[in-house]
Order: C-alpha cells, then sequence, then structure tokens
C-alpha cells in the first residue's frame, strides 16, 4: 500500500501520463495483458475489464454465482418494497415525479411509473432507506442497490429475459465490488460512500451489458461513470445516505446510454494519473480489478442483513438477542451492558443520544438497548417513536462500549451485568447474515415478507416473491416490476 | 496550508466529528458567528453561506457585479448557441431526449424543448464544449455553465423576472467560486475538474434562491448538492469534459428541488469531517467560504476567453498572433518557434501530435502553430479536419516549449526565429481576455454572433444579443430562453 502512495507521488511529481493508449486488447490475450500490465504499471484496468464484461457469456457464470445473485435480487426487491412507503420515498417523489419522462418503470411497492432514469433513482432509494439490504463484507458495498435499480428499470423498458437480467446484474456487482477493493479501505476512510462511488460502475457495466455496447463503449460507459462518482460518508442519518444507491444506479445507466450513442469519454477512466482511483483514493490495488476475471466471483460473497441498521452493529445485535432469548432478560434486571467492539463500530455509530430514527441507526447504544429488550432490529425499532420509549432511552444510557483494535470488524463481545451481581458475557465470531452463518431461504422470506407487506397485500406479495425466486427463467424481467406495482 | 494539513490529520486521528451542531445563525449574528466559528475552527460554513443566500436582497448586489453578470450572461449564451449544433450535442441528446420529461426548457439553437433538468445538462454541455466560455482565474473555474444552465431551464418554467434570475445567478456564482477557493490549488491538483465538482454548489444555491428555500433547506440543497460533486480532469480532451458543466447544473438543480420538499441533508456538508472539503481536498480554507459575504463579489472577476481552448494557453496565443500581425509572418518564413511558459501550460496541454480537434486543445503546439498561421484561435481551429492541415503540422512539429517555474500562469515568452536568423521575441504579461485586459463590449459582441450564426440566422442572432443586454429588465427571462431557439 505504501508501494502505491509512492508510486502515486512519483507519478504526479514526474508528470507522466498514464492509461490512455489505446492497444486492443481480445479475450485471448486479457490474461497476457494483465501480466504485462503489471510489468508496466499501473495496467489498463479499465480496458481490460471493459473488454471482459463484452466477452462474457451466460454459460461462463458458475451455478454458485447464479444462486446467490437470485438471492441478492430477491432480498433487493423485499427492500424496496419495504421502503416505498418512507417519508424519504415520498419527498423524492414529491421532488422529482413531475420532470419524469415517458413512464416506463415502475417503482416498486407504488403505484408510480416514471421514466426508466426516474425509475432507477426512486427503486435504488427505497432498496437502501432502511439500511436492510445487501452487504459485500470486504467492502462494505451494498451491491443490489445500485446494479439492480438501472437494469430492472431499463429491462422493463426492453422486455429483457431473466437469464440476460441475471447475466448483467452478476457482471454489475462484479464491477463495483472490484473497483471497491481496489480502493479500499483508503477510499473510504477519506469520506466516500463506496456504494454511491463504486456503484455507478456497476449501474453502468450492468446497463452497458444489456444494451449490448462494444469495447469501446462499455470503456466510455465506465468513463462516463467514473466522471459522475460520488456520495459522501457526512450523508450517513441522514435522507441523503438512501440517494447514493439511488443516483448510482440512475448515473450509471445514464452513462450506458451516452456510451451507446457513441458519447466519447477516457480510454483510462480507473487507471489514469488523474482517474478515478488516483483521485479519489490515496492507496490503490490495480490487481484487483484486472485479476481472475471470469475466475472469482463477488457476488458468491454477498450477504443479507437480518438487521435493519449498519452491519458493523451486527454481532453487537446477534449477542445481545442470543443473551436475551437464553436468559429471558427484561430491562428491569439489568444494571449494566458493556461492549467490546472494532473501532470502526464507534466511528460510524457511536451517537450517544439519538434523537430520530434514522439517528438512531448510528447509536450502537441505542440499538443494543433496543435488541435487549425488544429481541429484534427491523425497521420498527428504527422510527421516530421508537427511538423516544422511556424504557429503551433508560436502558440505552446504561450501555458503555469501547473500541479495540485486538477486536475484527466481524465479532463482538457483549457482557451484560445483572442486578443480582450477574455477569452474562458473549463472544460473537460471526453474526447471523455473514458468510459464515448465511441466512436461510425461509429468513429471506420472512425478512421479505414482514417488509413487503408495508406496501402490498400479502397475496400480492406472495406473487412477487414466487417471481423473484424464478427470475432465471422469466421471458420478460418486466413482469417482477409489474407484478411489484401497488394498485 | 499546511495548518490545514495536519488538522486534517489530526481530526481524522482523534476521531473528532466536525460540522453537525444545529446553532440558528440569523443574519445580523452572521458576522460574529464568522468570528466565533474561526477561533473554534472549523466554523459551520454551511450554514453561515446557506443564512447569506436565503438573506441576500437584489438592492445588496453593487454596480460592477451586475455590470459583469450580465456580460457573463451575454457570454454564456453566445457560447451556448456556438456549442448547439456540435457532435457533442448531438449524441447526448440522441442518447437521453427520449427519457425527457414536459418541455419547459429550450435547448438553446436547437429545436428540442426537454425537461427542465435535462435542458440543464444540454445548456451546459453546449456552453462548454467549445472550451471558449467564461473564466474564474483564482480557480479555473468556469463560473457560468452550471449556474445559468440550471436557473434559465428553472426561470423559463416559472416566469421569473431578469432581476431575480440576475441576482440567483450572481449568488451562485459566488457559491461556487467561493467554495472552489477554499479547495484550491489542492483540490484541483488531485485530479478534480473544479468546474464540475464546485458548479454542483452553484447551481443549487442559484436555483435555490429562485424557490425561495428557507435557510434549512439551503443547508441541504448545499449537502444534496455536496454529495452529488463529480467531474474528473482525466476527461479532458474527450465529449465528458463538456458533460461538468452540464451534470453540475443538472444535478444542483436537482438538489435544489429535493431540498424544497424537505429532502433532507447534513447540515454540515461542506465543513465536516467527511465532508465535501475534507473529502475532495487535502488542504482546506474555511475563510474563503465565509469572509466577507455581501462585501466582495467573484463575479466581478469573471472573464471571457477570445480563444477558444483553456485559458493557460492564451498568454502563448496572444504572443503568436501579436508578431504574426505586426511581422507579416507567414509558414515559411519561420525556422523554429521556442515557448517558455507556466509548467501547467505542458501539464495541460502537452501533447506532441494531436489528431482530433478535440485533442487539438490540449496542444500548445499545435495551437501555437495555427495561431501563427491563422491569426485566430476560435472553434474553426479545433475542427478534425484544421488539425490536420498540413502546412499547420509543418510548423507544428517546429515548435518547442520549455516549461519555468519562475513563469507565471498569467505570461509567456514567445521566440520565433526565421530562416533569415532574425529572432523575434516577444513577453506578454497578461494575454487578451484577462482581467487586466478585458474584452470589449463589441468584441465580446463579435465573439457572439460568430458562433451564434452556425445554429441561427442572423437576425434573430441580433435579437438574441438585444435581449441578453437587457436581461435585467425582463419580466420574464424566458423570453431570451425561446428568442434562442431554432425553428
Amino acid at each position: 500500500m505504501t508501494d502505491s502512495l509512492s508510486r502515486r507521488k512519483f507519478l504526479k511529481a514526474s508528470g507522466i501520463a498514464l492509461g490512455s493508449t489505446t492497444l486492443p486488447v481480445t479475450p485471448l490475450i486479457a490474461e497476457a495483458a494483465t501480466a504485462k500490465a503489471l510489468a508496466s504499471n499501473p495496467p489498463e484496468a479499465t480496458r481490460i475489464l471493459a473488454n471482459w464484461l463484452v466477452e462474457s457469456e451466460w454459460r461462463d457464470v458458475p451455478e454458485q454465482a447464479r444462486y446467490e445473485a437470485v438471492r441478492s435480487i430477491f432480498n433487493w426487491v423485499g427492500c424496496c418494497l419495504g421502503g416505498a412507503r418512507h417519508q424519504t420515498t415520498d419527498r423524492a417523489i414529491a421532488a422529482l415525479a413531475e420532470f419524469s419522462g415517458k413512464p416506463e418503470a415502475s417503482v416498486l411497492g407504488r403505484t408510480e411509473r416514471l421514466d426508466i432514469l426516474h425509475g432507477a433513482l426512486l427503486n435504488g432509494i427505497t432498496s437502501h432507506v432502511l439500511d436492510y439490504d445487501d452487504t459485500h463484507l470486504d467492502t462494505i458495498i451494498h451491491p443490489a442497490g445500485p446494479v439492480a435499480s438501472a437494469i430492472l428499470a431499463l429491462g422493463e423498458r426492453l422486455g429483457t429475459s431473466g437469464e440476460d437480467f441475471m447475466h448483467a446484474f452478476i457482471l454489475g456487482v462484479e464491477t463495483e465490488c472490484r473497483i471497491g477493493l481496489a480502493v479500499y479501505p483508503s477510499h473510504y476512510e477519506r469520506g466516500f460512500h463506496i456504494t454511491g462511488t463504486a456503484g455507478v460502475f456497476g449501474a453502468a457495466a450492468a446497463a452497458g451489458k444489456l444494451l449490448g455496447l462494444n469495447e469501446q463503449q462499455m470503456i466510455w460507459a465506465l468513463g462516463i461513470a467514473a466522471t459522475q462518482s460520488a456520495g459522501l460518508k457526512e450523508m450517513f442519518g441522514t435522507m441523503c445516505k438512501a440517494f447514493h444507491p439511488g443516483s448510482a444506479g440512475q448515473n450509471g445507466l445514464k452513462a450506458a446510454l451516452l456510451a451507446s450513442k457513441d458519447y466519447t469519454s477516457s480510454n483510462g477512466a480507473l487507471e489514469a494519473q488523474e482517474g478515478f482511483m488516483f483521485t479519489y483514493s490515496d492507496e490503490q490495488d490495480f490487481t484487483q480489478v484486472t485479476d481472475e476475471l471470469g475466475r472469482r466471483w463477488e457476488v458468491e460473497k454477498n450477504t443479507y442483513k437480518p438487521f435493519s441498521c449498519g452491519i458493523v452493529t451486527h454481532p453487537i445485535i446477534d449477542g445481545c438477542i442470543q443473551l436475551r432469548n437464553e436468559h429471558g432478560l427484561s430491562a428491569e434486571d439489568i444494571e449494566k451492558v458493556s461492549l467490546r467492539v472494532n473501532p470502526l463500530v464507534l466511528k460510524l455509530t457511536g451517537k450517544k443520544t439519538p434523537q430520530t430514527g434514522l439517528e438512531a441507526k448510528f447509536s450502537i447504544f441505542y440499538i443494543s438497548a433496543a435488541a435487549i429488550i425488544k429481541g429484534v432490529a427491523g425497521p420498527n425499532q428504527f422510527t421516530d417513536e421508537a427511538v423516544r420509549e422511556p424504557q429503551v432511552v433508560m436502558l440505552r444510557d446504561r450501555v458503555e462500549a469501547v473500541a479495540d483494535e485486538a477486536v475484527s470488524e466481524e465479532e463482538a463481545f457483549v457482557s451484560i451485568v445483572l442486578r443480582d451481581g450477574t455477569v452474562l458475557d458473549r463472544h460473537v465470531e460471526h453474526a447471523i447474515g455473514s458468510v459464515q452463518r448465511p441466512l436461510t431461504k425461509e429468513q429471506l422470506e420472512l425478512k421479505f415478507a414482514d417488509q413487503a407487506q408495508s406496501a402490498l397485500p400479502l397475496s400480492q406479495v406472495e406473487e412477487v416473491m414466487a417471481l423473484c425466486w424464478q427470475v432465471e427463467g422469466l421471458t420478460d424481467v418486466g413482469e417482477v416490476a409489474r407484478a411489484a406495482r401497488a394498485v
């Protein structure tokens, strides 16, 4: 990493222009090109990736990636329905719907249909507004939001088959996660919300695949995406957090549409001296974009939140709920709750006294108190009313948390001291919902139904769930979108 | 500057959260608040700026700012007309027009009318595509593009008066230039195209003013702008460069529309630890945003290009044309051309053998050869045909350039060696079009007419020019937009 940093400085100082050469890369020599490019660093990451995206065929995608992609899409649709009636969604529609063009894209869980660019924005917002969506743990990207929002809108317009939709989805997830890996954690620590900044590439790649872009157009699509990359972590706790995957989906789709009409961009948007990776991050690892394309699949590492708040809090919630259920705890029994966590937990969720449902998601103190008292941490625990419940507030103020570098991001230590002096300890190594302890199909369905019923009648919810599981076999993926509309 | 850098590191390391407090700031105590905030650093820059924007009244704007604003708007409309028929514009419209909503915004110089968000995008693209627009030299921001594009579209919809339009324009320019000043040059050197990244704030502020946002909504508008801030310098030489002011205009307008419906954002988007300034720049000077609001006006420093390429090349072009005209030079007379320039010139325009009109803008070698042979450097010198002209190519290959730290960005040294051994030297301290040597009204009109005739008949061009000079007195600024449509 230090090497990358010094390399950046060296290149800047010496004024060497990078990545704008135009050698063609065929699929057959992609690997050789990778090796060569790495030797004469940095590689033509943009071209290598674009070539792979264009050449990829559905039969090349292994079973495990397809399996996890269906689960990702299923979970994403459920989250869209869960967020459909949120105030954030209402306000975005109130502001923008009157500027929409042809109503070709359904807003899932609502009656509105919008043009595909606004449709992508809205479904991206709804899917993330409850902080209940999916997570690629190696980057903390929420992969489905930007990608599925873009291509369900586009797919509904085009009448795309379920197979093509799945293929584009998997390539989009691969693109955003690999670009995320290339700059994580430096990029994230700088202040960027990586779901927005990397997500726009995923949306562009997936939409570009559906539009049948050629290699040069795909390079341009990635470039137009790069030059729209945005999203600040400062927005956590406000309506703008959910705006990020929506905007990434909308702008990625826009990038692919522009590229399809030969709107030009840089040939080296990722790796050039003033391209995305050097400009948006202090460290970069190009091999994450170019290595093992088609041989490892990031979508296989996707996970689904059992709790509707930031993934970093999940080991704590899991531990709290385990102790609660095993010992039949109630608030009056408890003298004190002590948490020992990775420093990131307090950095992201260190609010002591949250006043709104949104703020509550950024308070590990509130979250652990609610988990102990309620035994769950779903959307109902993150309303403005819930956060003011006196019993929860009292317990919240008796929670203390210590940051410990020795504790990994996956694990947490919970210690509950009872009024009678008993101490209950729990070490959670991997939270429920992690790669190591994935949600079962039944748990995913319960989560889906619980959210979806806020937007649709139960019979319709069941129909949508069934369509989602069958997505690969659909002749027109628009069926899912239309089935998920409110009437 | 080094202080800022260490401060950033200190704040990051100590995990101190900045800028999210919520003290109200009334106009009366804004100045006191500035002083206090600077003492306990960093200040509430976002709130102080938003408060000023909301409270500002037209009568507070001095004559000199109004004078230069009219010239800025006049020049911007001319540039929009000049870029209206460019391939870049054609392709953007081919890709996006079919997704447009209600046709409420005219695309200047064309027959299309689009919804206001797409209208802002397109007029932003056309105004910048010839690299012929305005420049705020302290930041290299092209101020009118993002701001005027957003509010002419909105103003056409609302039937905004010329006075309100001018007021919003001046506030928008103030906002983008001050935010630019707060992070320039570090932000620019990192790789960001500041017209895009800072422009989005200007568009949001101006559109927010026209929408009558209150202080909290204006804070949110700036926040929603911050979290969309984008644009990479790597895109120079491609169609994406012109996309930046367009996208900034569109996204800034979107930010103001969302804020007008209470779509929430951070209260400290500029100054917070993970806000715009720390995330997008390695150095920051908050006082540039908060000091002397209402007492100095950045629009007064706006300048207009006499040549349709990057401002850094203008001293060279000026010197070349002066020597050419004074000595009646032609290509055959010349043995060699030697340039001595600020290092930025070669960094930005160091291409030796440009192959396209776009690339030619980034070649000081081509540019100086063309200036000597043609005596001008307008849009006609930056076509694909012009760049291949044998006589120009031959002279281009006899141009050499040396970067010299001792030469400022405003000046340049040209030395032409003739075949007979004569050496002609010219030192240009400030190029024509600079603050020191502003274009006259007549020069602006010649530039306008020269561009506009590619899109509109001469009689219509004259009508639009007259309306632009009278903009302050119009009851409906939409008159300008409608008059500038092609029929």
